[in-house]
């Protein structure tokens, strides 16, 4: 699994600061890798407020049935992960050790197990060895600190092939506050939910359902614009944990996110999770170009995102990104495929900001020129009018490549 | 484009006969290849009847909207095919070119445009060079003759790399008659419909109302069925033609499909029908391997098509299938996305007819050996349980290897 670096990463890597009342650890507890961390703590402060996404997937994760029951309390004192088995179709077991991960974290931090949520990402249908999970709790506590974001980014990874982490800052009525993110994620990457795994944090005082508002709109806009395959993962968790350290006045649960009381931290909240969503994009398995496509025009919003998404997971559209080639016409075709109203007659294509079809028809004498120069960079703009109505959304994947076969072929062995 | 067979393609070549009110011809016409026939017209004599089934996508070409018009007088006395270009997304142009094509194949046959129907295959939005097909038109009649199948069927070939033909005979009220179809495909093949091209034709006397119904519930149980990439063409056409030649009674209309009277020609059909669907999967680009996902215990029929074609479609499960990996996880996780009704402590998982997990998680120590030599070979079989109702279906796809992104990564160029 030592995969090169995808040549997408971001340059620079994103320096955590700590929050207050978030503490981290890792450990390598030899789950499934061999000589890197593979567990990952995340401690909160009591008081802290929790808000989470899963998958929409029918046959989902023993971590994710906890979670969603855990998530009815709205309070998180720790989150447990774990890479390299997904404790998924894993049948009692798997509820088994979630339970027993549960209450052995709840004991060494103090708290109700309903208190701490769980994900496990890797091989699905193989149980999980929990017990050297919990062989590790108590150096896991010990080893607790507020500057672990960078290792824990790490500790999560599975076929990923760079760490992923955020931050970001908002104003809470002139109080600064932080929030920070970590995500993993590349393969089995589709809404609903684009990532396996992502966490975030903030120092917010908020109340845990608006919290769960500011997340939901967050995640729509990000990780449910992000495809890689089209595969939707049975773990896909996303949580975010406000512990309320900051010394901000108190905001009301009812609080409309256009409030000026939370859309400072709602457009950084909306910041962070655009960030670490592209990040899983840039890592797509095999990935080569990280491709954006905008779609305008549509009957609707919720239209124009599943054209876009249509196009996005088009592996016709994504090979022959993959080949340099501006092919419209698969372009074309996958807005016929998406069952959205759409009229060949008015659709407009640009790709690099180079009109090649409208009306109907391709653009004659376009200068295939900068078009080709496009094609060969690392960043594919595509825009769609469908000419239609208003909708509007962009969404984001990655070129199919010989490397996406070659991980995908032979994963398990 | 000079591609090496598919290792799937059928070993023998089906042999068909002449059907009485059918003639067929080809011409190398220099649409887009070079010494090769790329068109093909088939005739029917007076009195035939005609169904047909179309591409559901929004941006349909040229030819299926004439098509779909010339559908409604239910006649046909000509089909007229090239390859190498798809008349698609080519706007007023396309339009033109298929008036331009009908008219001239009805001047040499002496019958209505209406009654000549069209289909293009190729690329997308390039204007089709219709005058090279005028050109070619009194060579193209003079041509015709009824043991033209063959030739027909490569000359509607894009990236095909075997020519995909099939023959059954039925009868009616103790009377023989034959049905003969071509097909090609092997991208941009999803539901609905799996092929982008297939023509049949029958000495049948059928009224139309009857073939379309009996075309439609093959095309349901055949071309619905396959999928190579999940992405469906503008293109897609079937068409059925019945010469009424053959000297069995009349058939009623209103007749139902398990009326003894047309019930060995429903099977018959069905077969023709499925036997090309699965050539047309055989030839997925890039396969290497034929998969055949049977799902049984789904809460209706639509529900188990749906979920097979869930499988068919994940990347992660046609990778791991190229990989010979007997990866049921992936199975697990394609399920669970396919939106319908499932258990997972219900589901039972089989590969190679030896089961691999049920209740919801891994058998214990079954025998990998057997299932190592399944995957190794050339026919897969996967087959799901889900558990919950009564709903069959199978689906039948290929594996999703380098092939394919060689293919696709530089069609145009």
């Amino acid at each position: 699994m030592a995969l090169p670096q995808s040549p997408l990463a971001p340059e620079s890597v994103a320096r955590l600061p700590a929050i207050d009342g978030v503490r981290l650890a890792t450990r390598a507890c030899g789950i499934k890798y061999r000589g890197r961390s593979d567990v990952c703590l995340m401690a909160f402060d009591p008081g802290t407020a929790v808000a989470g996404v899963f998958t929409r997937s029918k046959t989902a994760s023993a971590p994710v049935d906890w979670c969603r029951r855990a998530l009815v309390g709205g309070r998180a004192r720790a989150v447990l992960v774990n890479s390299g088995n997904a404790n998924a179709f894993t049948g009692r077991l798997g509820e088994d050790s979630t339970a027993a991960i549960a209450e052995a974290t709840a004991a060494a931090l103090d708290c109700r197990p309903r208190e701490v949520f769980l994900a496990s990402t890797g091989v699905i249908g193989e149980p999980l060895p929990h017990e050297r999970i919990l062989k590790a709790m108590a150096r896991l506590e010990a080893g607790l600190k507020p500057a672990g974001w960078r290792a824990a980014a790490r500790a999560i990874m599975t076929t990923d092939t760079f760490a992923k982490s955020a931050t970001r800052s908002a104003e809470i009525s002139g109080r600064r506050v932080t929030l920070n993110g970590i995500a993993k994620g590349s393969g089995m990457i589709a809404p609903d939910m684009a990532t396996m795994l992502s966490f975030a944090a903030s120092d917010a005082k908020l109340p845990q359902a608006l919290l769960q508002r500011l997340l939901e709109r967050a995640i729509q806009r990000s990780f449910n614009c992000v495809t890689v395959d089209g595969d939707t993962s049975t773990s896909d968790t996303v949580l975010l944990a406000a512990t309320g350290k900051a010394k901000h006045p108190r905001v009301p649960a009812d609080c409309r996110l256009d409030n000026p009381l939370v859309r400072d931290f709602a457009r950084a909240l909306d910041g962070l999770m655009m960030d670490l969503a592209h990040q899983v994009a840039r890592d797509g398995e095999g990935a080569q170009k990280f491709v954006a496509i905008a779609v305008t025009g549509a009957a609707s919003a919720a239209a124009a995102r599943r054209i876009g998404l249509a196009i996005a997971n088009s592996p016709l559209v994504k090979t022959a990104i993959a080949g340099e080639d501006a092919n419209w016409g698969r372009i074309v075709m996958a807005v016929g495929k998406a069952g959205e109203r759409a009229d060949r007659d008015k659709l407009k294509i640009a790709i690099g900001g180079i009109e090649l079809a409208r009306e109907g028809r391709r653009v004659d004498g376009y200068d295939e020129g900068p078009i080709a120069g496009h094609m060969k960079g690392r960043e594919i703009d595509i825009a769609v009018d469908v000419g239609i109505g208003r909708g509007r959304a962009t969404v984001w994947t990655c070129d199919l490549t010989h490397g996406y076969i070659d991980i995908n072929a032979d994963y398990r062995t």
